[in-house]
């Protein structure tokens, strides 16, 4: 837990993330907002699962309204099937959700979808009462997670915002067909905002109200599921599985993982390998990854197969990706809900559902995932060391003293020349220590300091934000330094 | 009007955007979708902005929460003083926005904030009945245009949708105080999803419920409006103004401008003229673009000094970015509502409230603008002449015929190539004419076509999408060529 506390407390500090309108007393809980750094890292994030997941894969990229009709989710099940298990106090009107509650107060785990009947026997025989005033609880009843919107003074019909953004992908899906040349199997991917309506908000980024995903739904031939462009890229890369009822990971290739039927066929083992790999890129290491098996009875109603994508934090092992293997359910209800025609048409003339492979992944999760993982201390000093892909800044620049005009005149003409190309920040006030506390704090990687010996020789210091070694540059040097760093690429090596 | 109806009918062709959840028939209208392209362009719209307004100008970006509590909506005024003038027929039950009604009806032009009692008076003046069934329509009322969201099973204060992004900024204003060093003056910048309760939501991207912006409000001191730096870079731009009751544009230097006292002070006339060159990267000519000046009646209730960017387009001039001097209005109202104190503490001790620059921009308008811009057509030829920083894609790759292997395997090399640094397109199917016009109605600048002399001769000829000029160029010089294209850079001026 202390690491969690570290995070949150160094997010306030730095302004990377705290909660939304927090200068209200009684904003509601479930809501937080990115400060710059904060949202540098996410908007960086973001571009990185564009570049790895969406582009490389060829996937279409699209960007619909979180609004959409009752309609669309009485099809998707959402309006019956998505609901909290939750008990009221009779006496204070305290509520809790009843899985949670039993979970934290008998230490016994139970399940979201666990039927209301047995919530209720389970909170019996545990004798709770109200946390806040002891009063007779409830028996427990499901309460729907889905936000409805007051849209329209004259709407015919209610509007809800979306519970996830995939359902966006859903109903452009014949748009899509209709002007993309959308040959199978195609990705659609989306990321924004979905809300839901979680009873009890907490752990800050972790269970909000309003939150963001960034999913790709795949469409596929169910016939042709073992048939994937670049399978051979990945065939020898290894999954790390954590089996139904199994207590350690296992490392199985992807090629093995077909082989042995661990999961349905090839186009899955292939998009669990790219998950993973993206997240092995945002810098954390693969020992602190699997993808847990989820059971029939915790799996979502629409899901054949489901992968929980998780990652070990001081809070325990936390899913930051859903993969679901969702079949035709969705376009098959969206087809009955609608009325039109969502087949997909052969060149032969074959016409047929696709079936689905969603890949569900939490913003805010990854987020503070990536955080923890990147969160590092030695004695006073903390630093995070985020990969540069996701560093909020480039480089920072420094004179080392700023009340003496040589030195703040030439770090801003450096600083002026560098930030024609790259993000950086320039700071003259303050000790030089408190300044490379506060950019190693936000993973800033570089400090360029400008001292004396900089006017005569025309070089900087480059300090290193995970070692704090520093070594002379020459100014000439700095744009190959940048480049190299952010890139990987290097002038030396042509 | 015919242009409106071009663009609509070419974005619903090639899925640039289109009504949200449109396979339902009952999607509430004011809810639009963007599809691969249009997201594309939106999104280097959003990064074009964020580079040459937001990190040109130093500005911290943040990214908050949709969804706020009504406390800060009492604060801010908008819970009683946003609203629109309806009226609602007494037979039928249909409901119309009053000052649009008359001005469709009668011609004459109302203001939106004109008294209820005034519309209802012309109403009868005009003898308006229902549209539909020329039922007796209602006085004219205010509904307010504030989306209430349904949130939490227990929480005691209701919750609403933003109606501007910037109301997080002013929330958040205190956060970044503390963590962020602030100097004044300093901008802090968000773009994000804001919703309004629209009456009759129409013209597609133009008058939505949910929709996006792109805002900065520049916190100052008022005693140094007219100290800002790098005033000298603007001072003899020309700013196009339409003042208050003229007809004609005056284009007056910003130094002029502040000279005439046409605008409070010279960070008003600096960062207008920052908005206009925003726009003129965006491809619309200075022309086509104007800063009206706003009347007493028509400002916002919040504004001293408001300048409506405009531009024109085939519906008439169309407002793009509200410009808008709102003192210490938000930041008063914020403290007496959350009793924070939100005084600014300089060096020296004093403190005060800082006033508010605000740059407004709607994200869907200046989509809607750009396209209008860049659409051109040539006999049955259509295009979108997108300046290259805002074309979806970077170039496209085609097999000069599809049937031939040796064509395709060559293409698909040269495909592979650039797609490791840039976004292309390879499209093998098809008559070359019909892939080219494909290509040039997204707005990808260039096609590269592979025949068989490319085999002998390692080149490729490279197709121009304004004037469909085609050139050979060596395959070698490729990479040369796309990073001319979209840097401006060039390796042969070196």
């Amino acid at each position: 837990m202390a690491k969690y506390d570290d995070i949150v407390n160094l997010a306030l500090r730095r302004g990377l993330f705290y909660p939304a309108s927090e200068i209200y007393a009684n904003a509601p809980a479930g809501f937080y907002d990115f400060g710059p750094y904060g949202a540098a890292i996410k908007r960086k994030m973001i571009e990185l699962w564009r570049q790895e997941l969406v582009q490389k894969e060829g996937m279409l990229e699209i960007d619909g309204a979180i609004t959409m009709p009752a309609d669309v989710f009485k099809a998707s099940g959402h309006l019956t099937g998505f609901a909290d298990p939750i008990t009221k106090c009779e006496k204070c009107g305290a509520t809790y959700r009843a899985d949670t509650l039993l979970e934290e107060e008998t230490g016994n785990k139970f399940q979201e979808a666990a039927p209301v009947e047995e919530l209720t026997k389970a909170l019996r025989e545990a004798k709770l009462g109200c946390k806040k005033c002891k009063g007779k609880l409830s028996d427990v009843v499901r309460s729907s997670l889905m936000v409805k919107a007051e849209v329209g003074v004259a709407t015919k019909s209610p509007v809800y915002l979306r519970p996830e953004t995939c359902q966006s992908i859903f109903c452009d899906y014949a748009r899509m067909l209709k002007t993309m040349r959308v040959k199978l199997p195609k990705g659609i991917a989306q990321v924004g905002k979905s809300f839901r309506n979680e009873i009890s908000p907490r752990q800050s980024l972790l269970r909000q109200v309003e939150f963001s995903q960034m999913e790709a739904e795949i469409f596929f031939d169910v016939d042709k599921i073992n048939e994937i462009e670049n399978f051979e890229e990945v065939e020898r890369y290894k999954l790390r599985f954590l089996m139904l009822g199994k207590k350690a990971v296992e490392e199985i290739s992807c090629k093995d993982a077909v082989a042995k039927k661990v999961v349905s066929g090839k186009l899955i083992a292939y998009f669990l390998a790219r998950t993973q790999q993206l997240y092995e890129k945002y810098g954390i290491p693969s020992e602190s990854l699997r993808f847990r098996e989820v059971g029939k009875d915790e799996k979502p109603f629409y899901s054949k197969e489901t992968w929980d994508f998780e990652v070990e934090t001081s809070l325990g092992w936390l899913e930051l990706v859903a993969n679901n293997y969702r079949t035709d359910y969705d376009l098959k209800g969206h087809a009955a809900g609608s009325g039109k025609d969502l087949n997909f048409v052969e060149d032969q003339g074959r016409k047929f559902i696709p079936h689905v492979w969603e890949i569900s992944a939490g913003v805010d999760r990854t987020f503070y995932a990536i955080l923890e993982q990147a969160y590092k201390q030695k004695d006073e000093r903390v630093w995070l060391s985020l990969v540069p892909r996701l560093a909020p800044l480039h480089a920072a620049v420094f004179p080392l003293l700023s009340n003496k005009p040589e030195l703040t005149e030439y770090a801003e003409k450096v600083y002026k020349q560098l930030k024609g190309c790259y993000e950086v920040f320039y700071d003259e006030s303050g000790s030089i220590g408190k300044r490379y506390a506060r950019m190693d704090e936000v993973g800033c990687p570089i400090c360029i300091t400008i001292d004396f010996d900089s006017l005569k020789n025309k070089d900087v210091t480059i300090r290193d934000r995970n070692t704090t070694d520093q070594k002379r540059v020459k100014v000439s040097e700095l744009g190959n330094k940048l480049f190299s760093l952010f890139t990987g690429a290097s002038f030396e090596k042509i």
